[in-house]
């Protein structure tokens, strides 16, 4: 039998745009003698929908469009992924199903048993639990049809509590019995550095355990903060990776399912994390733009390191043409601000403008004066630099049409060293889920591996918001690998101030990072979407209530 | 036996100032020689802490914090909400517990078995759902505890599909089998002007089903976007209310079970919705202060109705003195917009400064006078107004520590009549729930029975925007009447194009207003948070897909 692993880049709602990649792809398949094609998960529609999934109109048209995808089955099989109206009368209105189609019919829904509800995962929220385990029976094969999560059921519970596993119920306990000749997973499984083993193990562990093959389809391309990466897999029932599809992008891959045993183990490549989180990015911000409907991209150089990795980035996921950048300097800037910008922007061969916010930063001034009389400069005036170059950039983003791109980096987000309405506008964050440490690694690995594209004195010159004279991040930060430590521990491993003490002996400073991730959640609230690149980003899956206090 | 309701604001996180406030009123229950006091749910730690549950050192904080209160519980029972750690290897690491507590000892907890998990409601992320049901037996008495959701087993589910109920199971129908005596609800349940009356029906459906009386406490006090009005209650076993506690504030009713049945039903007074939502604005905008730590508010007032009525509300909570208001006058401000502005601001007595932001509009002009070159004026300059002002109010709030209120309401903020990082500034959104329609209502309501405070020409001036000479709402969007209209089926009813239309022949206009809320997903996800009071507000429990098409 063959079986075809289909790795589509969809776009949620965009119901037209996905049903045409879905049939073009069974027509390829149709033209290679495929017995089956495999989609990913919620394929019709893409992943996620959310709320969405609440406006009967939006599920009438997947049925609709689910029924125009059968026509074009005549001769082939295949498994596609949708949400379908739960029939019982009670429970949620829907199931998150993958439906198989075989000969211009639909011969079976499957639905999901395992329905992820932690970090951006929301699936409780929409779609009933499934408690009926079939196996689907085709050309004289068994078939265990799993979606995602279902095979995940021995994941642990999240945080530090010494709890065995997040979940109660294991559908391939229950689909083993029936002797399944191979298991399919559709998944829609976004990327993240510090999970992308994790994937291949849980699904090589499943197949040993069940001595059963597997054949692994999930979704690439990117929708708005989750970047997919697709890295569909056949693994064999030794638990050996046998077909791997690319990397952030679509692929199509086919394989005999009689004679995966003869072919031979991938061997791993271990590649820098950095090879993956730059692929991540480049894709983040394309699929954005093409997503959103936007072509060009405009944001503040100012050359600091933060700017210029997010202008290498979008200049190559949208091509030089395409992004520009605006130099804002003021009374505070050094020299060197200027000069290095500059050089970034040439090396890029990217349109750049000067525009000195001298004069607005003095008419902020003199219009607050009779206000602000007898206070000292401080903060205030520093902000309003900010504020300035702000909507210096909204105002040339809504006269051109180009959109602003923010370069908060994760470790200024967590810690709130930054301007609300300033710095931190744009539409998209490109490096919001990068610790600055990460953003000096990930330069390098630019300049070394993608193009020598960063200046040198952009990454060793001394980080600086330059909104007062001689300012440096560390007049107010602890040093960034000590702040990046305690943040990592406290955000994405969740440990207590008393933990973090055990790791890393700086007590006071534990407390005082911490009070400033409390303190700036407010802040966050307001961010725009961060590209997800860890387990752990700020945004839709970290949601701490603003007005709490422990 | 006799019974305390106890209804409290709690400060989500804040273990030591809840617990104290636990303790204080056991303390009033035992002199008052009361048997059983009850709290509503998740009382010691507040609802809802969200993801602080996946911090461990939270959940054994809260474990400390009860175990203090038990030591002040001799010779008296209580019913505490709390999270607990699920002690089976399987499952979500927690549950939402009411705790029994007898003469100084932990007798028994009770799990929450139905888990809201929609709109606000996020707890499955956190919780396993329970499925083992007992009765607490106390003083002779049987007792059936459940937690809030628990009742609400025959919810519908949401949107227009023709289905029965969400939920699969009834805790009550178990529970009925032992026959209790009462029936306790602990409850956390946020108000919206369009669901009071269905929990009260829900309780005394409840109470004639299983012919037996129910204790309902609810929370009260505004945790960010959300706020709980209290109204504990008593029905009796005939489903007629007999105690009920007081709105939007912190009360303490007792009531004998034994003779409730001689009690008086309370008669129902039917109330202006706009009695509710005043309460409800004036609670949201006065926790939000006292729990974030803050006491002053500025904001811009710009002579029209937004900014008049969110003054009115926020000196009605934080009073005059803690209220301050900028007059922002440009070239494009009608010479009303600044005499109805301060006759707002002297009608409210407070403080008010006029700041003229021509000079700065015109040296922005000046600055990007050289990238702007050919280009005609347009939307960029009427946003630049707007980012001024913004600019303005962040200043002031940087340099005196007042929180800047942002005034959108909902019906601009659905259509995205509103300029990021300007008028859509502000730490809370004081009437982003409130549609352009209600906002006349309101302020009308305000006039005749609070305080005759908003200027009757700011109520009857056609809307304007004033960011271009002679502009008003209506050049750019439907008349509010119908634009409301839509907007409400659209948002709150979830129902498609073709569903509204049936409703009101307006196709056009319905695709029109269809097409602004869905580009405008963009500038939401960057709103200050929102005062809930509808079913359906903007953000959190609203959660759509940034860069979807549909």
């Amino acid at each position: 039998m063959k079986i075809a692993l289909s790795q589509l880049n969809f776009h949620i709602g965009n119901l037209k745009y996905n049903s045409e990649k879905i049939i073009n792809a069974i027509n390829k398949a149709k033209s290679e003698n495929v017995d089956l094609i495999i989609f990913s998960e919620l394929s019709v529609c893409g992943y996620s929908p959310l709320d969405m999934l609440e406006n009967k109109g939006f599920i009438k048209d997947c049925e609709n469009a689910i029924n125009e995808i059968v026509t074009h089955t005549k001769g082939i099989a295949a498994i596609i992924g949708a949400p379908t109206i739960n029939p019982n009368q009670k429970g949620k209105t829907l199931y998150n199903s993958a439906i198989f189609i075989e000969n211009g019919d639909i011969i079976k829904t499957i639905n999901k048993t395992i329905l992820p509800t932690y970090d951006v995962f929301d699936e409780y929220r929409h779609f009933e639990p499934n408690d009926i385990f079939e196996i689907i029976e085709y050309k004289n094969k068994k078939i265990a049809v799993t979606i995602c999560e279902d095979l995940w059921d021995e994941q642990k519970a999240f945080g530090n509590f010494d709890k065995d596993t997040l979940y109660q119920r294991s559908p391939l306990k229950y689909l083993s019995k029936y002797k399944p000749d191979f298991i399919v997973n559709i998944a829609a499984s976004p990327y993240s550095h510090n999970h992308a083993n994790t994937r291949t193990e849980i699904l090589s562990n499943n197949a040993i355990k069940y001595s059963t093959p597997i054949i692994y389809v999930n979704q690439t391309g990117a929708n708005t903060d989750l970047i997919f990466d697709g890295g569909s897999l056949v693994i064999n029932s030794k638990g050996q990776k046998v077909v791997e599809a690319n990397y952030f992008e679509e692929d199509f891959k086919t394989v005999n399912i009689d004679n995966i045993d003869q072919l031979n183990e991938i061997q791993k490549v271990e590649l820098s994390k950095y090879t993956y989180i730059y692929k991540a990015l480049v894709l983040g911000v394309k699929d954005y733009f093409k997503k959103s409907g936007f072509k060009k991209a405009v944001l503040g150089l100012s050359g600091g390191i933060d700017s210029a990795l997010t202008l290498a980035i979008a200049a190559g996921a949208l091509g030089s043409e395409n992004v520009e950048a605006i130099l804002m300097p003021s009374a505070y800037s050094s020299e060197h601000s200027v000069t290095d910008a500059v050089d970034m922007a040439e090396r890029c061969k990217i349109k750049y403008h000067i525009i000195n916010i001298e004069e607005l930063r003095q008419s902020f001034e003199k219009t607050m004066a009779s206000v602000f009389k007898g206070t000292e400069p401080g903060i205030t005036e520093e902000n309003l630099q900010a504020r300035i170059r702000g909507s210096i950039l909204m105002a040339y983003s809504n006269k051109f049409g180009n959109i602003v791109l923010n370069h908060s980096n994760k470790s200024e987000i967590a810690v709130g060293y930054s301007t609300m309405y300033g710095d931190m506008n744009g539409a998209i964050s490109v490096i919001g889920d990068i610790y600055k440490t990460e953003v000096y690694e990930l330069s390098n690995y630019i300049n070394q591996n993608i193009k020598d594209i960063i200046p040198q004195n952009t990454i060793t010159k001394a980080p600086s918001a330059e909104l007062r004279p001689n300012q440096k991040d560390d007049d107010s930060l602890p040093d960034y690998e000590l702040l990046d430590r305690i943040l990592f521990e406290y955000i994405e491993n969740k440990l207590s101030a008393d933990e973090i003490e055990k790791l890393t002996d700086n007590r006071e400073t534990i407390d005082f990072v911490i009070k400033l991730v409390t303190k700036s959640e407010f802040k966050r609230f307001q961010s725009p979407p961060i590209l997800r690149m860890s387990l752990k980003a700020f945004g839709f899956g970290r949601r701490i209530p603003i007005v709490a206090k422990f």
